[in-house]
């Protein structure tokens, strides 16, 4: 292979052990030598994504997080709850790559021209296994990014854009014209934000605080609603009914605020009208594709029977939406991606930096301005 | 009109006070002249279906029901409690005819010849306010019964039959191939089992006694599970793998059986496959159609993200499935009425006795073998 290229990388992975316990740690790999439609990615960022996090930690109980191994090749174990040994039962003994997204350079290419091409290109590139020192991947894979967009910047290219993307696909797929997002002050929910000012859409975004309020009211949203207020339903219920909402994203999962959605949909869909004891024929929809909250989903029931509660992943909308829809995704994504899908981060971590009890608490909590990037080429080598 | 019928005759009626109570009463009312189009049908057999009872009882608390009024025009009043109060609050003073289908014989018609066409059949028909004395409807609404079958053999021909062939066609239009259904032992369960056998649908049961298991399995069910016994979820999965059921039709709604019917379909799809954090990628759904069970629905969301539960009901199947397919579902339904698609009652009752204290605790159970049928023309005139 070419020069400077070392035979050997490390590479970050998570195993659950038969100890109902989560162990991650580095380990040197070899470095892959590229088919001939493939190339050799220099890995140089890779965010931590609310979506990494489950298959990284596996729902471990990160406060009783110990640290092993030695400075070069720390390793991080963690107990796991009974309900999350449980739900990872599947991958006990399994070491696993984690990392759904990144961006690098390619260092190294196969004979085809298409891989050819890329040579020397920053790249971002999705499919897992992106915290590591180099990654082989098809030349097909990979979206180029725009000169002057460096690997931080391009390295959430395509979760985050994708999934807002596929939401408002979705909604209009299904024939709504508005909707309602949970967690919204996250960086998916700061871009479903603009992307929705953009295409003109009607957007609730539901927050927690009165600071995320004002971090959305700030960035242009109108209807911003804090859900630990007295008055939230009432609030919900009166932007549903200026809005037309009748579809839901939420990242939230456990909990009652589906089931509030769905009444507060119902409450303005039947204002007016007279009673049915079915409720309206007018479909309330709520997509969960999150678990912010792992206690179960409560609904009431009390949104009569034109309803429904489903999970929503981005893969399987990808693969329905097709390849020359998600080029055109893509397209735009590319086109903006240092305005309306640009994402930011509270900081970057080394692969080693990742593995500190004190860095990984920072960046495992999924609140709002915690978000990290990886950086995997910095202070550490397969030795 | 014609001799024999009265100017005004009996109807039964349901009211929601703003004391938050019930009222059921009789009143009288106007015997309506058919126009053109339309035949009127003297009532003589409307069953109460699991259906009709939360329009006629409002949810109220039946074991402090109190009766009024007089022999002939008795009027039972019960209290509403304060979940049912908030939930019918949209009927308050509104006075509500009550009951789905029936049957009867067409004592006038309109001038039209296909309304004329039907004087002196036996009809079947669905559209709402069947317990009543004479029913005035459009002719193209009724389902001539076939020779030798009664008003009470054919009274139940429309919500039962209509829901069980909707949910075989919903099986068929989703992509699924075998099904499971909750308090399976109803009239629509033992309805479903026939046509599920007749069609070769693989069918599974669930059921809360052994003697329903033995009601079922008597009757030629394959799959029949007590959801009370310690084995459930073992069986359950065992059945779903046996049968590769990925669809439910719950007429439950509240606690964990939605929740547990799904978390055995993902670990039957998921058994020996490698592991993933997001689950099967098989899509399993749950469709609430009833709500024997009014407390909130509980997902654990231990099934991945490819599931949906959902409301059911069978008008909208309806309307989706268009003209042409009712006809044809109607068809089948006619030409079984005896056999696939016969319902079995508990009892009979006058209108007046369906507003006796003690029948009303007898037929509002909703429990197996509890169902009963009103003959509107016995013992009572409108005087």
């Amino acid at each position: 292979m070419s020069d400077g290229i070392p035979a050997r990388a490390l590479q970050l992975r998570s195993l659950v052990t038969d100890q109902e316990a989560v162990q991650v740690s580095l380990e040197a790999v070899d470095v892959p030598e590229p088919g001939p439609d493939q190339v050799l990615i220099r890995m140089e960022a890779a965010p931590v994504n609310p979506s990494d996090l489950g298959l990284l930690f596996a729902g471990a109980d990160l406060i009783n997080a110990t640290a092993g191994g030695t400075a070069e090749r720390p390793v991080i174990t963690a107990p796991l709850p009974p309900a999350a040994a449980r739900a990872t039962a599947a991958r006990v003994g399994q070491s696993l790559p984690v990392g759904n997204e990144g961006a690098g350079t390619v260092v190294a290419t196969g004979s085809a021209e298409s891989a050819r091409r890329l040579l020397g290109k920053t790249v971002a590139v999705a499919g897992g296994g992106m915290y590591t020192q180099y990654r082989c991947l098809d030349a097909a894979a990979c979206l180029e990014l725009p000169d002057g967009v460096d690997a931080v910047t391009g390295a959430a290219s395509f979760v985050n854009p994708m999934t807002v993307l596929g939401m408002v696909e979705t909604m209009r797929d299904e024939g709504h014209t508005a909707l309602v997002h949970t967690a919204a002050a996250s960086n998916l929910g700061q871009m479903l934000n603009r992307v929705c000012i953009e295409d003109a859409i009607p957007l609730i975004s539901i927050v927690r605080s009165a600071a995320q309020v004002k971090l959305l009211t700030d960035q242009g949203a109108t209807h911003v609603l804090d859900s630990t207020t007295e008055t939230f339903m009432a609030d919900l219920r009166a932007a549903i009914s200026e809005t037309s909402a009748t579809i839901a994203f939420d990242a939230v999962g456990g909990g009652q605020l589906a089931s509030r959605i769905l009444t507060c949909m119902e409450a303005a869909l039947s204002a007016g009208n007279p009673y049915s004891r079915y409720g309206s024929d007018v479909h309330k929809q709520v997509y969960i594709y999150g678990t912010l909250d792992r206690s179960p989903t409560e609904l009431a029931r009390t949104f009569g029977f034109a309803w429904s509660v489903g999970g929503w992943l981005l893969t399987p909308f990808l693969i329905k939406a097709g390849p020359a829809r998600i080029a055109a995704m893509r397209e735009r994504v590319a086109r903006s991606l240092t305005t309306t899908f640009a994402s930011s981060y509270a900081g970057q971590l080394s692969l080693v930096q990742a593995l500190q009890p004190d860095a990984v608490a920072a960046y495992a909590r999924m609140a709002t301005g915690t978000k990290h990037v990886i950086i995997p080429h910095e202070g550490a080598a397969a030795g």
